[in-house]
């Protein structure tokens, strides 16, 4: 399959005197990861192979070395601009991604701007101005798709550059120009100028550029207040979440994976399951809610690390299907001959749950959350049969389970005509 | 939400000499339904709600005038190019699309050609220039997306004109200097010499131009065909789709709508939980092969008749999941204390065989067929419970089910990996 050919350059031979650390600001960490390791792996999920990094610190050569090629820029004094000018030349001139070693992004940005099929040198830009920096932000006038003047001082503008870039060969003969100490911007204003830098809108994706340590606090923050995500049930958004944050927080520091993380949270699951069946309902309830909390631990891990993946989000999932059916097998089992038909209502309204929202999604070609889950999300469910297991009411959490989670599918049935006729008409781009 | 803005014009006031039947050829039936009605459908399914109908038979305005505007030609000698026109006329000049009444199309063709955005004359063309019959066919020539010469007589071409246009004001001023007899192709021919004509490549996509009864026939064949899917699984193919096409070529003279076929199939299933659930186990069994045939129909039924949607896709899939657990329910009831465990094995190996499919393909954003499905497709589940039926064999039944659904699923985590990481990458463009 190989990856995409085209290169990128990262410009890492700054200082970070701001940061009032010993450590270069590539490698200033954002939870435990260095900043510029986070850039790296963008680049490296999205495809691209060849990676250049320009720096200054033998301690940033040091770390990157073994995935990326290393440009040595001896003469710091002139400017981020000379570095641009030393990455360009090293990937042979164009076109190449530019990206700063100090800024966080969404990869999404990335992809938007490769899919863009830009043949211009093109900046990503951000039309939200109002949350950010404005004395430190370079900002830019756009008109359309193209970009009328960009710098740090320019009056009228309405939009903020995000440091990310698609560079052609021209701006590789534009920094050739230059004496002296020179910006990027310095380079990117003089291609305005002739009218050839392009914008790609990326308002609304994450992005920050890390000046100084509080950024980098307020980034962690940002990053851990999303880790709240929109599905999230009642329970999981009050209660699971407040615990599993800080539990990931912890584990980030460990060498645990996302997918070990599934595992132990599938293991509570099936603990649990195991302890019903041995009629031990009041730890049976307990784990099973520990095992709820777990959950959140494998996706948190990941977008911490900024190491999700499909098969984590697949391999997740089929677990808890089976961690739910283990925990309803092993309350059968602790009366099968009066519980299995209530129990298997339970288990199928259960499994359907999670297959009607996955269905529906494969059809509509697109993601639901919020309403269309219904109110008996996994969180629910599961802190149910806690207090299931706590007060010893095996049949009436069946009862409760059988009878809520088919009523939810039920209404999503009765729904799903609605839902997908309006999908199935926007998709035709009305 | 309303519909697209654009009109659409069908020519339906040609003779049709050819099919030596007494009816309009717009109003000769595919199946039991008339040409022009699939046609019409197509349209308003991709959200077309302005259709405009030139007739010269009163059949063809008496059938198509509740839904679209119609267009009396009183000179039918002038050719089908002075349709054209009286059509451009009634649309407003344009755009539009432009639609002959004896041809059947895919309706991916329509959205591929609304979705190319294009703001010049347009051509669907097809390149498969070998199955065709070139002596009726127009041909093109295509260099890029430019289409340098159209004709029924040019010598050099490399695809073929598949009758269905999107139009602009050109196509309306052009048609109106011709007099006398003229050809839509005469119209787009000058277009074309004016290097205004473009070309959409809808190559792969099925169309036909239905000009005898013979290749009415051909279409009806290739329909029926096409109902055989590459995810069929080997029961399916060999044993049900035998049964069901020709059930569904019966049942299309019907009123019978998809779904309540979908209805009528769920409700054999559950004939057979309840009788397994009474120990008539051959019966049950006989039951649980009739639902799989009948499974087949209500999809059979939506494409011959044109009306698949999105929604009956969704009914039938939950409504497969809740016959499967409910037969295995049944199977279970007969001796629960004994069979519960391994019955709920089955039941969530089952259920899981459809989830972790769905969930692979939505998290992949696309369709898996075939392999991946792995060999406990539907059809052959429900043969397993059969035999099992016949025989009398319910644990055995059950125990088959539990080790080899299960199994499956195993074997689709295990290669989950590999096929999602394929998917990441190629959905960036590689």
């Amino acid at each position: 399959m190989g990856g995409l050919k085209i290169k990128a350059v990262i410009l890492a031979a700054g200082k970070g005197e701001r940061f009032g650390d010993s450590l270069p600001k590539p490698l200033a960490k954002l939870f435990e990861k260095p900043l510029i390791e986070y850039i790296i792996e963008s680049l490296e999920k999205v495809g691209i192979s060849e990676i250049i990094v320009v720096y200054h610190d033998e301690r940033v050569r040091d770390f990157v070395r073994s995935r990326c090629k290393t440009v040595y820029n001896p003469h710091v004094e002139r400017g981020e601009g000379y570095s641009l000018l030393l990455g360009a030349k090293a990937s042979g001139g164009g076109p190449f991604l530019l990206l700063m070693s100090d800024h966080f992004f969404d990869r999404e940005i990335l992809s938007r701007l490769l899919n863009s099929n830009t043949k211009s040198t093109t900046l990503c830009i951000d039309k939200d101005i109002y949350d950010k920096d404005l004395d430190e932000a370079t900002k830019v006038l756009v008109e359309g798709s193209k970009i009328i003047s960009i710098g740090k001082n320019i009056k009228k503008f309405n939009a903020i550059d995000t440091g990310i870039f698609l560079c052609t060969n021209e701006v590789t003969e534009i920094a050739g120009e230059f004496e002296g100490k020179f910006t990027v911007t310095d380079v990117m204003s003089k291609l305005s100028q002739k009218g050839k830098l392009l914008a790609c809108d990326v308002t609304g994706f994450f992005w920050r550029d890390i000046d100084t340590k509080e950024e980098l606090i307020k980034v962690e923050n940002f990053i851990l207040k999303s880790l709240v995500k929109p599905s999230d049930g009642i329970i999981s958004r009050h209660i699971n979440r407040k615990l599993s944050i800080p539990l990931s927080r912890l584990l980030v520091k460990t060498r645990i994976t996302p997918n070990q993380m599934t595992f132990v949270s599938f293991f509570f699951g099936i603990l649990s399951a195991v302890l019903f069946g041995l009629n031990k309902n009041i730890y049976a309830g307990i784990f099973a809610q520990i095992t709820s909390i777990l959950d959140g631990c494998d996706g948190e891990i990941a977008r911490i690390k900024g190491t999700e993946s499909k098969f984590g989000a697949y391999f997740d999932s089929i677990t808890d299907r089976y961690a739910d059916i283990a925990i309803i097998l092993g309350m059968i089992a602790t009366a099968p001959d009066k519980l299995w038909l209530i129990g298997s209502l339970a288990l199928l309204g259960t499994y359907s749950i999670s297959y009607s929202v996955s269905r529906m999604e494969t059809l509509a070609n697109k993601r639901f959350i919020g309403g269309i889950a219904g109110f008996m999300t996994r969180d629910v469910r599961l802190f149910i049969i806690m207090i299931g297991g706590l007060f010893n009411q095996i049949f009436l959490t069946l009862l409760i389970l059988a009878i809520f989670t088919n009523f939810v599918v039920l209404s999503r049935i009765l729904s799903a005509r609605k839902v997908m006729e309006h999908v199935s008409l926007t998709k035709q781009g009305m």
